[in-house]
């Protein structure tokens, strides 16, 4: 490497440093808000936090970044893989956010911002007339954006390609038919079997003895309690702040056992995949998760290929008991197995079963890619929103709250975003096929509840390279295969014969 | 206002904003480091806070913060009193900070913080001569600054006014001469006394009880939940993030109730202050305490004038021994009144009473003003300070560990903040003289628990006008005297009298 280009390297590692730090601050105050700020402080922090995040922005889109990068492409081969990397992953993001003109992504920022606001009322109020005009617009910005991105195939694409790098329109439709035309078939059997019982799961649960509960779990998941901690929040979600330090936060519900376990299960599955990224990487951009939806397999894999596994309750059912004696004590452990695995069509997408939660994304899917497309038009969402439960849940929500309404992420302008919780299904149950293969004695790891080399398989195959592959390349190394929904399909299909005897 | 002017202050005050921004994303981070951040994170954190630290010191001495100051300092006239104010404050850091090269500060702020490693690892080993050489240098350095900033008097005037603006050794002397022929009779008296009963306080106490406790007392002294919060850590310390989030942190000891239940009492009372502060000055920099002094003594007023009176125990006696019936129940509130007052020469500052602790600050004093004007050397520090231990308070240290290497503060370069301990106890008994005249019915107030009218007279006369007054100013408007010792010495010799009889 030449001694210019050295210094040029060393000046991108800083600047990379910089805004890393930049979003550190920002995340512990994200992570503050989350988890017990007091009331007051709230609207004040939000600001620190909104100036914060304009600096990166700055920084990323900067004259001295843009140099720096165009310097460094144009020296690509002196560069070694992850600085190559770095410079693409910067690189793309720039351009992408540079496209845009000022003016108008400011326009658009003070649009979701005061949109969230709205939409909570509107879900509130149970008024979708509110949030239309609002839902409008934005969906007019990204149409506009995407224009000025330019995209391959389907407009939809480029909204994609922002949470799962790679992912088109033409790759996913026929796989989410594959999984329609096998699921549907196995919701109507199940809609005909003998329901299971799950009343014990309602009983109360004390939230200390919940806590102790959840922390017994994430240690036996391998998860780092010196690299992380847990904590009680409203919404449950995982956050880094640094390689040392990535939280999960989980909610305990008084009247349900499941909430708060397979939660953490998911969030600690996120987690765990943060603690592992290759400490390589550890000062560069790629420090992160391939995508949104191998970041999803993660959590998915852990709270249902792991956690609602009937070996794994064989492992630690006794001990479960043991904090909730009067609640489980005369329960035995396939009741419960099957209690944790009731599968029936619901209206929120976020208390869906592993079976049904599928179509919730389909329905939004669709109704994303019409309206980005200009198939479908805002003022129909809460009639086609029916339309589509009823075609593939059977069941229709009374209040817009409780359908169209339901979910946040609009609002915050994030439209793309759903299909990686349905990829996250289809790549864990990929991964977890591909992990039987490898582990002969899994079942019997499993059983004695030993997950550590379970963990192990994972960090080795998935999480040390972060960033440095894409979701495509990961699959590929992995499975050996391409996306596919065989897998989940032949998962689901066990699952619901194993719980429904159908 | 011309609108040149009014561009101006437009201006200066974005710029203290984001000031305060970064401030307040520093002061989070350090918040959660203290309260339970994993081990693996603190590193990287630590890493950030210097970063954004660093950002906010270029901030403040920049030539956009230079120009604005000076321009604004130029039509001083045309400004609101507020404004005038917050410039001359600025100003006067800005000028500290500019006369100091920039190379010896960037040296200083790495000598310090290798100072407070060293300064542990020496503790730790009972080994004075390793830190000897550090504090050589630290010393060096802030004689040096002392000549580069320039002084009115004693040299040591220079560093006093950095945490108690205006305070001087000529004015400190003769104020601590006269707390030191007033106390060490009443030393001598409590040291021939009999002695107090104190045992019932080390039983166990359970650390969940203790909390309850602690958060009932903060919300009788009218701490405001909504913009605060409590929480455990190792060293107690009040933080604000904001005027919405002035925190509480204390530490809970299994066997020994007064740590908690006064230190809460202590850190509450920083914390009303910061939550009392004047809305007017949120967006200056006049919006924090009026001097480290005058913030210590709304902490040592709410811990030892309320908390160790015998009328607040009238009031909430009954109310503890509810909590610890098993350790407290047959002890009468009498005795607990005189347990928690017990004076006793220790070897510790922090774990002193309030008739020793005075003594433990003087010989800090003593020493810094002879180390800052060269008449004390620092490898002569081990021995100066046993024989002022034995001096001032008959009890010698077996090791430097438990005598001159105690305390943290000169190993982080804080030379000249000890006195502001001790004038927080000056300025709480002037204050608390004034209020009993003021408030008629204060005994009975207090008798009742009704301690919401003593808030507000502190908030009405102290803390509502921040650092818009100065400590002297301050003293001056609300007592009508200067900075004396009298209503100190009459307090502690009415305490003595109480506790001892004698």
């Amino acid at each position: 490497m030449s001694s210019k280009i050295e210094e040029q390297v060393k000046r991108f590692y800083e600047l990379v440093k910089k805004i890393k730090s930049y979003n550190e601050a920002i995340n512990v105050m994200y992570w503050d808000l989350r988890t017990g700020a007091p009331k007051n402080g709230v609207e004040g922090r939000s600001e620190v936090i909104g100036m914060l995040s304009s600096e990166v922005f700055q920084m990323k889109t900067s004259s001295v970044m843009e140099q720096l990068l165009n310097q460094l492409s144009k020296h690509e081969e002196e560069l070694d893989q992850i600085t190559q990397k770095s410079v693409h992953l910067l690189k793309k993001e720039l351009y992408r956010d540079k496209k845009i003109p000022k003016d108008k992504y400011q326009e658009y920022v003070v649009l979701v911002s005061n949109a969230e606001s709205v939409w909570e009322e509107a879900k509130k109020k149970n008024d979708f007339s509110l949030f239309k005009p609002y839902l409008e617009k934005i969906v007019k910005f990204n149409q506009e954006f995407i224009e000025l991105w330019g995209y391959e195939g389907n407009k939809y694409n480029a909204l994609l390609d922002q949470y799962e790098p790679g992912m088109t329109v033409e790759q996913l439709d026929p796989i989410f038919k594959d999984l329609k035309d096998a699921l549907v078939p196995l919701i109507q059997k199940v809609a005909k079997a003998a329901p299971v019982d799950t009343s014990f799961l309602k009983k109360e649960y004390d939230p200390h003895q919940q806590k102790e509960l959840c922390q017994f779990i994430l240690r036996k998941m391998g998860y780092d309690f010196e690299a992380g901690r847990l904590d009680e929040t409203v919404h449950p979600f995982q956050i880094t702040l640094n390689r040392g330090d990535a939280r999960v936060t989980t909610k305990f519900e008084k009247n349900d056992l499941t909430t708060a376990l397979f939660g953490t299960m998911h969030e600690g599955g996120h987690a765990q995949y943060e603690q592992n990224i290759s400490k390589d990487l550890e000062k560069t951009p790629l420090a992160e998760g391939s995508s949104m939806g191998i970041h999803e397999s993660q959590s998915r894999f852990w709270e249902n290929m792991i956690g609602r596994n009937s070996l794994f309750w064989d492992a630690y059912y006794e001990y479960l008991v043991s904090y909730f004696p009067e609640q489980l004590g005369n329960i035995p452990k396939e009741d419960f197995y099957r209690a944790v695995n009731e599968m029936k069509p619901s209206l929120i997408r976020t208390e869906a079963d592993e079976l049904t939660y599928n179509f919730h994304i389909m329905i939004r899917y669709e109704i994303e890619k019409g309206l980005i497309n200009g198939t479908i038009k805002v003022e129909e969402l809460p009639t086609i929103w029916k339309e589509k439960m009823q075609e593939y849940l059977g069941i229709v929500p009374n209040t817009d709250a409780e359908g169209v309404l339901q979910d946040v992420h609009w609002s915050g302008g994030m439209i793309g975003y759903f299909p990686t919780y349905a990829l996250g299904n289809i790549y864990a149950a990929q991964f977890y096929h591909q992990l039987k293969l490898e582990l002969p004695n899994f079942n019997e790891l499993l059983q004695k509840g030993d997950l550590i080399p379970i963990k192990n398989w994972l960090d080795d195959k998935i999480h040390r390279f972060g960033k440095a592959k894409t979701p495509n390349e990961l699959l590929k190394d992995v499975t050996h295969e391409s996306l596919n929904a065989k897998y989940l399909i032949e998962y689901l299909t066990e699952k619901v014969k194993d719980i429904y005897q159908v």
